[in-house]
């Protein structure tokens, strides 16, 4: 399947799912503070655009791209129509207004805007475009179809995150021997190692800023900034979350270093981390609720008095953070389903000992899961111990 | 002036304004996919929190922070009140509603929300938090207010970006000495000395994803992906665009190499870029609408046949996209002020002839301005040529 039958077949997809619904078209908006990968899954074009996918009276899609760019997307994008953004002062409402005449869409058809439409944006639209009947939805619309499209990934979807996690491990790889021969002492020093091999590699890149926390820094979820000239794998403990961006899908693993002797109570942070971790990868199963994982971790930190402050993973893909959303407030309808690919990251945190995660991507298969990435929580003096 | 006191005189401005205006509280919101930089601004918190500055019945201030991250907070942020945000489940409605009533905010109150808020959470808000009156303004409220405020520097902002300047210069000295040696070849190479080097040197890093676009490249306003490992400073026209981060204070410059011989076209769109800078910086001045400066450089352009896709420039302060915009678009209201530091950043892209942008950041003063950053064109064979 060649890349432009790939765009065609996920906007008739959801052509379909809009004609069932008695919608006439789906808008997706991607800007600045308004960023929506949606517009990457159903045109290839990777951002700074306004698309529309039409359903005809037959169900049939028309997709009209409205790029920012459009050298770029004349190189790289699939679309039936291409109009350009600057001709509507790069301005979404007479864009989409434009839009919906082009592809001839009555007047009293509805238009399912993106729920990430703001308010004072949507009182334009509705000023602008009335009276056509303009839908703004959190729940229920072409958006979280969508994200429930991209949830299940394809077979060059999978394809193309195995290559992402099989990169990230070749780098954990080369980043955990270059703590353990001292030629990696600083976070920088791990961050640009990520940086610089994910590209030769052919990668995009890193999936987002590497987060690599030295001893003084890991008692924040996420460090900030994300790294600097400061200590990594000095002794205490260390977190290094990054992933790999191969083709647009993205990777996502963190490794803890623990060096040297460890208190009893940050010992007991990174065990506690492990049994949640093995607790909860038995709860990554097709037709599981997501939440009884992201509960069994919770309840086995709560035993000993602690709490995770954040969830327990993510689907990834275009986005880092994709649907579902593996937390213990997740609804009953939300359950692991086959090709869905989705983090498991326990992590504790402390403002005195520092903090522990540990996460890696798992491929929800029929049977169970499979885990595509391979990071560890590092104890980097048990190898000589074991030597001895 | 300490940093406590530099929070707390923001939050007491932003306070006498609410009070003045008949607003009890604003509410401001960073998370993912809906960053604002104003929580920064106004408590040092670095990002994912809520925070509501209210302003009492004698217009005093009181700021609440609700971050995700405690820890960090109770390291790094100042707020009168803090309310952990996990406490609510992380979700805006009922941690707002918590922080209204830890304030005392009267239900009768006008309170001011994020013009970024959407159309599916106003809705909630406004069920849930019935029937406080909840305002929710593009203009005119408490947030343009608030982008107003951090367009002009103060004496302590305008010092951070002179050094976020400072060092950008520094790195692009580096970057062209190795295109010009030969040890820079690659895009990942130009990269990742800005990414390491700005670190080095004690800053955040890079302001945002340094953009090296090779010439294969370079035709687009922003390339995709930011940089890879093709070749960088090779014949033809290349583009880095890039900053530095110091103290969450975002520098932002452009040059172009110009290699080898050139097309009479391509060498037209270098001058014609020139051009447009020079008559373009005579008018970043106090006082003067900007969209004149915008106007200006289009015409240029327009006599030549060529069209700039982007504006002319934009603020650049803890965010890299600031008010003002220079664009034609603008108001006549939307003026040059002392104390705005600005980019001026014209720049021609063609598919067959690659693109060229020069970039500058310019502090208006009281007289004029002056140019903080010294970025150029650079031709890498004339220096060989003068020599001769």
């Amino acid at each position: 399947m060649n890349k432009s039958t790939t765009y065609t077949a996920r906007a008739a997809r959801l052509a379909a799912w809009l004609h069932g619904h008695g919608v006439a078209a789906a808008v997706f908006y991607d800007a600045e503070g308004h960023r929506d990968s949606s517009v990457r899954y159903f045109t290839g074009h990777p951002s700074d655009a306004l698309v529309v996918i039409a359903a005809d009276s037959a169900g049939s899609p028309c997709t009209l791209l409205c790029p920012w760019d459009v050298n770029l997307a004349a190189k790289i994008a699939r679309a039936d129509v291409v109009l350009p953004f600057t001709d509507y002062r790069s301005d979404p409402v007479p864009a989409l207004k434009a839009a919906l005449e082009k592809l001839n869409i009555p007047g009293d058809a509805n238009i399912d805007l993106p729920p990430a439409t703001t308010y004072p944006d949507y009182r334009r639209m509705t000023a602008e475009l009335a009276p056509r009947p303009l839908l703004c939805r959190g729940e229920g619309g072409a958006h979280q179809e969508a994200i429930r499209m991209r949830a299940v990934k394809d077979a060059a979807e999978i394809a193309a995150l195995r290559e992402a996690a099989r990169i990230a491990d070749e780098l954990a790889g080369l980043v955990t021997e270059g703590v353990r021969r001292g030629s990696i002492v600083s976070e920088i020093d791990a961050a640009l190692l990520i940086e610089r091999e994910s590209r030769l590699r052919g990668a995009d890149g890193p999936s987002f800023d590497t987060l690599a926390a030295g001893p003084e820094r890991s008692f924040g979820i996420h460090c900030f900034p994300s790294y600097t000239a400061g200590p990594f794998a000095s002794p205490g403990m260390s977190i290094l979350d990054f992933g790999v961006c191969w083709q647009g899908y993205r990777s996502d693993i963190t490794l803890t270093f623990l060096r040297g002797t460890l208190s009893a109570a940050q010992e007991e942070l990174a065990i506690l981390v492990e049994r949640a971790y093995h607790a909860a990868l038995g709860l990554y199963k097709s037709g599981l609720p997501v939440y009884q994982a992201a509960q069994e971790a919770q309840r086995i930190f709560g035993e000993a008095g602690r709490k995770m402050p954040h969830g327990l993973g993510h689907g990834v893909g275009l986005d880092i953070h994709e649907y579902p959303r593996v937390r213990e407030s997740a609804g009953p309808e939300e359950v692991f389903a086959p090709g869905m690919i989705v983090t498991l990251e326990p992590g504790l945190y402390d403002p005195a000992l520092g903090g522990c995660r540990w996460e890696n991507d798992v491929l929800i298969t029929d049977g169970g899961n499979q885990v595509l990435t391979r990071s560890q929580i590092v104890r980097l003096e048990f190898r000589a111990y074991y030597k001895r």
